[in-house]
């Protein structure tokens, strides 16, 4: 029945060689984890991602939700899967066993990310916003928040719920207007409306936590006068008993060009009272600060987004090409035609496909580890060094997987050929949910100026430095590494010294002039990324020329990875070249027209 | 109420200056007219698309199409927008006056098909397939099949539609199975069943001319044994009354991911009778070659309808960034927010739409004039150096425009932030409509195949170094042309450059091993086409240029075009320096695999 099966083999080479969980283990935190139980897990999870998440994925498409009465109604299957997830206590893997987690590292729970996406992107927002709420509780709530929230969101008894985005306040968080008003007792009262609340109501769980961003009456303007708080669904007594129905409401679910099985819902609150009830999280004020907490993981997910839904747009496309006959490939003989998948153009199309995603996994699982890292490094040199470099990569990792997803799941259309463009085919519902992971968690544009504005400039260019001569280290692996790997060689030396001269460009103009540096952001970005992805994928053909010739248990799985590595690097990484005139051409020609010229 | 109005600006100066009507006005079947009469024709024509047919645009999308009875229940206002344009007779503009047709040049109807497919692509298809069912009955009819149907179909009283698919005959159009059995009386019975047919049923007209392909019993196997029927909804009589019903009936329509408001049929042919009623066009087993000759104006015209769309999803988004305040741009005053028009990176997005747009609109009318040059070119010279130039053209002018629609769409979706992602704004039905133009009228992969296999060998690469003379020429041009155009001159050479490298590669590898060049085609294609885009908006440049210095009337347009030329040579023609590697890689690694390892 089901058309997912979790990429196991590619999961196995890069916890095993590149992101190595042997080498977490090597850390205290982590000291009771081994690679075998690691896959284990993963493999059990991937089980009921199969059998049980992936049936659902075209039913929530089709489907959708709908406000019904006070709550919202999901599609067939939804409830029940999310119950099969919650009920085994997936949502608590890679949390603080202080808090009922499961002691994993956050790498593991990054795997299991791509297998809830490609399960089921629509659904899987439930457990992973929850993961965000339970981020900021766990950081900055009290003990007694913790106690009386935190456990019950870890197990998945209860969901999370993210409330930032107002009409007038998107990208411009700092412009929202829900209003927060202390009371005697210590509590707010919440009113206002907010949108763009993924699973702000659903019938899975008989309460949801709320946090909400909004301001009191005599905060400061912008980003520096937002606090935070918890609004339950449903008030909660001290011995964790529910109580009264707060006045934070549904009032309508947003009509979507994709992840339709995930309710997006305007909530309102205190409509029919003075307000819903709140609990501020650490001080007023400071929920900007907050929310900056949980932005990598939550960018780093988005990214585990794309990667899982592109992972899965790869497996029906090639399962199509393999299946479907048409024609004549190149030198088959007359009779039965061939399968497509023989067609040059297709072939070519399917590596593109496979080379991109294998990119997107790599890079993902890398910030991941470095995000275990740089919590539970064996030193502080360690850990900042991690730290670092999670905040250098993560815009990377949200905007690249986001774009590089579209491109995969057009192709995956494609391969269908008009069958494609037909809704029951399923490829087009991968192209039309991975939209919004360019979109949301930060527009790739905001992306971009992070990048360029935060991220290069940290220790004076230190931090982009070291990540530099990190590539150039692999560089001269490569130099030494024969014949196979040569054309590898090549391009990533030409995209590293590209890279080199147009951060040596923006770090240079962009100081004298921000606008410089904001008018190249994105294409840097791009070629960032994609320099990154190429030095990712040639340190997997290191260790793949290695194994195979050790003729090592894996030879196999590391000859596929041989070649995937010098496709992406003779057909994807040279895009670096079209993208330095884009960053050195400089602003004049983006403000040499007015607007109205435009 | 309309948010559409046609771009006349870029228009007038393509018609005026780049592919100009005064010079095709020259030509004998072109005496009549004159660019001031043109202009006037357009300008009538968008005010019936803005007015009239661009506010159901939406509605077809939201309503689609639905089977009722024996025929299909098409979109609230759809019937009544075909009648307005049908009854003005705009469907006859660029036909022969022999045949009711009004005598203009195809780059007069091409220009009017961008509007249409603005306006409304889906409903847009109704009377384009029509025009291709002309250009068939046409150039392969009998003078009494002329007669019977041509002028009902010109006058737009009547709709055709196109045939040819079956579920195991897409791409491999040879494999169909339909069958046509001659009778006494010289007509046919068709049996079998055809899908993916555009308005193949629909009560806009009360006939219906469909084209058919079939195989008679004793037909060659592939496309040798393909013949052409005409297949109309009800028989017609000599003295050009209704007859019968024809028993060809649809049986179903699909639900696609766009162009939801044209009705995509399944046609069972002769499933309540021996056959339904069809004639044949020329002879036997000639069909794939009228097909072939009608594939031009086709192609072109889905480059149209990428054109068309990508425009009007470029005003969708400019009108928004020029309304929504969001955040402060760099150096604006604090207190009202500034227009996102103004954010460096917003701009960039809209520049990257308006000169893909211009690049695709300049393409497109460029083809639509050799096309004209071609049936009606003072001498043969003219016409035979026109019509190698379409041909050369057509895969480029088909593949770039529908896969550059695709990346202006999604900009589209994303200047509009999350609102993008919700169906009621309206960006993203043009990204969901954009995407089967890519995919229908030969796959863009077929036509990199058409390129590489039948396109570059024309004249032993003769006609690709014609098209290489010419922009060289342009190059040497820039040259001389000042410091403003400076950096087009520089990009372009280099662009032109690498389209020399890598077809000579393609014609050297490609000889001894045609895999080679299918495994190169893709690349080579996109490489080509931005080049020849680079080179038109060069030479718009460098009229632009002498409007500017000249002071001409319309030097305000002009100046706006330098800073598009200059953004395109800087920011979009470098994609081919990525494209070099790709197409030299050559095709070891795409079968270095077997499709389980893939």
């Amino acid at each position: 029945m089901s058309d997912y099966s979790p990429p196991l083999a590619d999961i196995t080479f890069l916890l095993q060689h590149v992101t190595p969980i042997d080498e977490l283990a090597k850390l205290d935190a982590y000291a009771e984890i081994d690679t075998d139980s690691v896959l284990a897990v993963i493999g059990e999870f991937g089980r009921l991602m199969t059998d049980v998440w992936a049936p659902t994925n075209a039913v929530g498409d089709a489907e959708g939700s709908h406000v019904e009465g006070d709550t919202v109604r999901t599609a067939t299957g939804f409830k029940e899967a999310y119950a099969a997830y919650a009920e085994a206590g997936w949502g608590a893997v890679p949390f603080d066993v202080a808090y009922g987690g499961g002691g994993f590292p956050w790498l593991v729970g990054i795997v299991m990310q791509e297998l809830l996406n490609s399960a089921n992107m629509a659904l899987a927002m439930a457990p992973l916003l929850t993961q965000g709420a339970i981020d900021a509780i766990l950081h900055h709530g009290s003990e007694e928040q913790r106690e009386k929230y935190l456990l019950k969101m870890v197990s998945g008894e209860w969901t999370g719920s993210m409330n930032l985005t107002e009409p007038d306040a998107g990208s411009d968080v700092g412009a929202l207007r829900t209003k927060a008003v202390r009371q005697d007792d210590g509590t707010y009262r919440i009113t206002g409306q907010k949108i763009f609340i993924t699973f702000g109501e659903h019938s899975f769980t008989d309460n949801i936590i709320h946090l909400v961003l909004a301001r009191t009456p005599d905060a400061p303007t912008g980003t520096k006068g937002i606090s935070c708080f918890i609004v339950p669904k449903f008030l909660v007594h001290d011995d964790g008993s529910l109580g009264e129905r707060n006045d934070v409401h549904v009032v309508s679910v947003e009509h979507k060009m994709g992840i339709k099985g995930s309710p997006t819902c305007v909530l309102a609150y205190g409509d029919n009272s003075d307000g819903a009830v709140g609990y501020l999280i650490g001080e007023e004020n400071a929920g900007m600060r907050y929310m900056f907490t949980m932005m990598n993981n939550a960018r780093l997910g988005v990214g585990a987004e794309a990667l899982g839904v592109a992972e899965r747009s790869y497996q029906k496309a090639l399962g199509y090409t393999k299946e479907r006959r048409q024609g004549y490939a190149p030198g088959a003989a007359r009779g039965e035609k061939s399968f497509i998948v023989e067609h040059p153009d297709v072939r070519r199309q399917l590596l593109t496909m496979k080379a991109y995603v294998e990119s997107m996994r790599a890079l993902v699982y890398k910030v991941a580890e470095q995000i275990d890292v740089a919590r539970h490094g064996a030193d502080d040199v360690a850990r900042t060094q991690a730290q670092e470099m999670v905040d250098l990569l993560i815009p990377l990792a949200k905007s690249y997987c986001t774009d590089v997803a579209e491109t995969v799941t057009s192709i995956g259309i494609s391969l269908h050929g008009g069958m494609g463009f037909i809704e029951e085919t399923g490829a087009a519902q991968f192209y039309r949910d991975t939209k919004i992971t360019q979109i949301y968690e930060g527009t790739n544009g905001i992306q971009a100026m992070d990048l360029v504005g935060r991220k290069l400039p940290m220790r004076a260019g230190g931090v982009l430095a070291d990540q530099i001569g990190r590539m150039k280290a692999t560089v001269e692996e490569l130099a030494g590494a024969g014949d196979d790997l040569a054309p590898i060689h090549r391009e990533l030396a030409a995209a590293v010294a590209a890279l080199e001269e147009t951060s040596n460009w923006i770090l240079t103009n962009g100081l004298a002039d921000p606008v410089q540096a904001l008018s190249a952001a994105t294409p840097f970005q791009r070629l960032f990324a994609t320099t990154v992805c190429g030095w990712l994928m040639a340190q997997q053909a290191l260790v793949a020329g290695r194994l195979v010739a050790s003729g090592a248990a894996d030879a196999d799985v590391a000859a596929v990875k041989l070649v995937t590595a010098r496709f992406f690097a003779e057909h994807l990484l040279p895009q670096v070249y079209g993208l330095v005139s884009p960053v050195t051409a400089g602003k004049d020609d983006l403000f040499a027209l007015t607007a109205d010229q435009l």
